[in-house]
């Protein structure tokens, strides 16, 4: 990654054009096919379908001389790359009949067997294989579990901020997303019961909480462990299913993993993981492990989708899994992690103005900062650009298109001296929007 | 593959109950979760969201002992997996970060300019990169395309029969497919403008017409040339968008190949492609190939399903089409396959009891076979796999329940002498059932 602060007033030169662009997209419900006779064809979800800010911002954050603290990508630097490939190599020479051919549905039984390890390396000790569907990430999963639990009305719970993937899945399968109120130890249960009472009292039918308990993308919280039985039990007693989503579950600092809220309660939550994390998103393997009495549903949604997960990255992460020391390389990211979380914690400290503050996350990839009440972070991401950084505006992550004062920084591909860099270099545009207000 | 006749009864007898299961499983109309206070959480669509025949029978049908004519595999062993392996190894010792990462959600720009060309070997001369959008196998873009198009009660109009995991896909978005009548030379013009009539006449909204012009699945029909620009110019005429299937199309035996559907017709057909037929299926890589008004809208549906295509994936599939003769390998595909299809026929002709006629494919996968009013293949599959074969009964590829007197027979993964076995093991179970009725 280029951090010449030199390069980056050229690169921001020519991005300028191309962010702005980006932004009118990113902020515009959904794209315009204007009067065209095909109108007509479009389905009504159709229009609920939302260009995500994040992703337009991926393709900007490649640039040279930009320092990027928008994407969330894991530093496989860290990877073993020469002998992942020689691996690779072995799978499709020795069983490349296999790789290549289509696969069973639900995923083969080899990597549902080891996800059953992860899981248990996560806290969920009882998991079943045969519960297990392989999905392409776990974004895949979530727009299954939308297609499976979700009629056009339906209420989705969710915390505010959340993952803007999971909103533009759920809002395009036509589902109410309604945040439930949290503080920096995640959702308060009241609030949730409350939330629930007002909503179904309205004759509203919820389906789904969806949850990132471990280290909220974007937000960097986590449910506190103290809260986590009461909020299943929530929503048992109101008959919602809880949709825990924990790709960052075993990327905590350090200290002991809470166990996730599908580990004591198998029929009423439906967990999904993912190596995009832990390994590698290239591959697009995640998965759902799913209550029993659903399991055939949601297989076969799945299945109507994508018809089997791909067989070589399936096959590549079971001989990880199987030949590597991944526990210890998540060993690793851990520690590497914490290092680039407190590297961007102590610039903050060092550059931020008066009237920011920010997360201090105990694991993940993100940081979350709260600017002054009434400052729209959206404009400043060009301004960002032009001082050679770039970060996600918290509007993004949510589902009211109201202004938002708060950002989010990811550090978790971004090495200390870099992030330095960057922070000092975003800390005269926020100065700029405080002292303007 | 065993052909062994000694090895298929003992085979057969291990598998007979698991068949069985999987036949009970696959004839209901879905899975059931009983009175599960759960059952409440569904969508209405998760009841539409059913088991496939075909799928169930691909785990059977991989068994030794028995003859499978059941899976449209494609005949792997003709790829050079030695040096497969090595550009595996290649990519990710050398693009590794690049593989093992996030990448853009409509595909790499490199492998959407591959596919053009790919496309232009179709018959598709005008295709621009930007109007594709790079899939988890063309199941997925067929997912998108109802996703964006089809409302509950909207009509697809299809042939009949036609591709099972197609009509999964429609089905678990709540359309209502409807059959087109057709002959050997695929949709009768005439038909489809009658039963347009018929059904706008009723208020009903058709969105798409779903047609695999090429060797259909499982019919191994070929829409006769003269038939296609008035087949569009129907569906334009009736504003019904044309949802164009054609993983086959480069596997014509011989002879020319005729234009598809979407080649004059930029503007009203969304053409669906595949890499699942002529390269390796397990690397889920499929595209559509959107009209460019409607772009935006299809590859913002697409990345809120799986976020980005497999890297890595695409990666390969690239480096196949650049340092690969891909043309030549579809030849020597061409040839195996018209082999093949040809013993196949040979050996129907040579065993077949009276009352049995089938297709005579041009290209593609697949023969069907049809026998005499009144007999329903479904209860022949279990006796087929008493007597060591395998094939699919025609009713799964029928959006109606009602028994159906045909089979399909897949060619394409079995060698001509295994043919030969297959259908003279199936040939009196067939003769068995006629005698009876």
């Amino acid at each position: 990654m280029n951090t010449q602060a030199s390069d980056a007033n050229a690169a921001a030169e020519v991005l300028s054009e191309e962010a702005v662009d980006a932004l009118s997209r990113a902020h515009s419900a959904s794209p315009e096919t204007g009067s065209h006779r095909h109108e007509a064809l479009l389905s009504a979800r159709a229009a609920n379908i939302k260009q995500s800010a994040v992703r337009d911002v991926f393709d900007i954050s490649m640039q040279p001389g930009l320092v990027s603290l928008a994407g969330g990508n894991p530093y496989l630097q860290s990877l073993p790359l020469e002998r992942l490939a020689a691996t690779a190599a072995s799978i499709i020479a020795d069983h490349g009949l296999e790789a290549l051919q289509y696969g069973g549905g639900q995923g083969t039984l080899e990597l549902r067997t080891q996800i059953c390890e992860v899981m248990a390396a996560e806290g969920i000790l009882d998991a079943d294989p045969e519960n297990v569907v392989i999905t392409a990430g776990s974004q895949s999963a979530q727009d299954v579990a939308a297609k499976v639990f979700c009629d056009p009305g339906d209420v989705i719970l969710l915390e505010d901020p959340t993952y803007v993937g999971a909103l533009n899945t759920f809002e395009a399968f036509e589902v109410d997303v309604q945040a439930v109120a949290g503080d920096e130890h995640g959702i308060i249960p009241s609030a949730l019961r409350e939330r629930i009472a007002d909503l179904q009292g309205q004759g509203r039918r919820i389906k789904l909480l969806y949850t990132i308990p471990n280290f909220n993308n974007p937000s960097g919280v986590m449910l506190a462990p103290e809260r986590r039985q009461e909020i299943v039990d929530i929503c048992r007693d109101a008959n919602i299913m809880v949709l825990e989503d924990n790709p960052y579950g075993l990327l905590k600092f350090d200290g002991v993993l809470p166990a996730p809220l599908r580990a004591a309660n198998p029929d009423d939550v439906l967990y999904l993981g993912s190596f995009s994390k832990i390994f590698a998103p290239g591959l697009r393997i995640g998965w759902a492990l799913v209550p029993a009495h659903l399991k055939q549903r949601y297989y076969l949604a799945s299945e109507a989708v994508t018809l089997c997960p791909p067989t070589f990255n399936q096959l590549l992460v079971s001989a990880y899994l199987r030949d590597y020391d991944w526990r210890g390389q998540i060993d690793t990211y851990r520690a590497l992690y914490a290092e680039r979380c407190a590297a961007l914690l102590s610039a903050l400290e060092e550059f931020m103005p008066a009237g920011v503050t920010w997360t201090r996350p105990e694991g993940g990839f993100f940081v979350w900062l709260t600017l002054p009440e009434g400052i729209d972070t959206y404009p400043l991401l060009h301004k960002g650009i032009d001082a050679g950084v770039v970060f996600i505006p918290g509007a993004a992550f949510s589902s009211h298109q109201r202004p938002s004062n708060k950002l989010r920084l990811a550090f978790s591909a971004v090495p200390p001296e870099t992030l330095h860099e960057g922070v000092r270099r975003l800390a005269p545009v926020l100065a700029e929007a405080i002292t303007v207000k």
